[in-house]
């Protein structure tokens, strides 16, 4: 998709992405390896109650859920600058299935370079039960549409 | 360590982390399949001129070193609620050896819980050649010291 294509307020809800035990597992122990991402009896006596999902992992299945849906093979995408804002709203658990929410905050061309430009959305991720598990801000440059 | 040991300013230079190509494959295959992060030969065409790491990667190897460096066994540290900003500055490539400088940006004790409080801190990921590739801010909630 090119940048012309996009336009504020324009909003997609996609993905599917169930996470088991043993993955929140393996992520934690690499990345994350606090108590409550790697042991089931540890995480018991925490205040989570139980095993969860590191906060990273989430934002690492987002990605691969935004890539599945429009990233990959998009000739428009440059890439993304960062992110403004991440926030974890509620644990993701141990077969908790995970979709996206999507809404496009700003549109603008480049003042630098004419051929592109940035688009800002904002980020649900959402679980089996509708409850938004984590939220973001994120922004990414886009090539407008050759002429 | 609690919340009274933290003070704006302070700063912290920790964590070693060099990272390989098949890290680097092997987490973008699973999260973020774009050319340029899992294919060498894709990746000599595109902007980056080769394989770079994904920045949730980065983001994942920096809270593996805040973990080993002070989270882990850390009896104040309650967890985080989001992150403020994050800014992919400059490739991450196979081979490179990051680690991280910290500083303490605020300290606020918390108005409904009087037995914790806020800290916010700035992270940059730092590269061999003393390039930054990556800053976040960030917050952390940690107990008080018990009385």
């Amino acid at each position: 998709m090119y940048l012309e294509e996009y336009t504020v307020g324009m909003e997609r809800e996609f993905g599917s992405k169930t996470v088991s035990r043993e993955e929140v597992i393996r992520f934690a122990k690499e990345f994350d390896p606090q108590p409550f991402h790697i042991d089931e009896a540890a995480a018991k006596d925490t205040m989570f109650g139980g095993l969860i999902a590191s906060g990273w992992h989430t934002c690492a299945m987002l990605m691969r859920m935004l890539c599945d849906e429009f990233l990959i093979d998009d000739e428009g995408s440059l890439g993304s600058g960062g992110v403004d804002e991440i926030r974890w709203k509620m644990p993701v658990r141990p077969g908790d299935t995970l979709r996206v929410r999507s809404c496009v905050t700003e549109v603008r061309g480049s003042e630098s370079k004419p051929d592109r430009g940035i688009v800002r959305s904002d980020y649900s991720v959402i679980n089996q039960d509708d409850q938004v598990v984590m939220t973001t801000k994120s922004m990414g440059f886009f090539l407008k549409r050759p002429v």
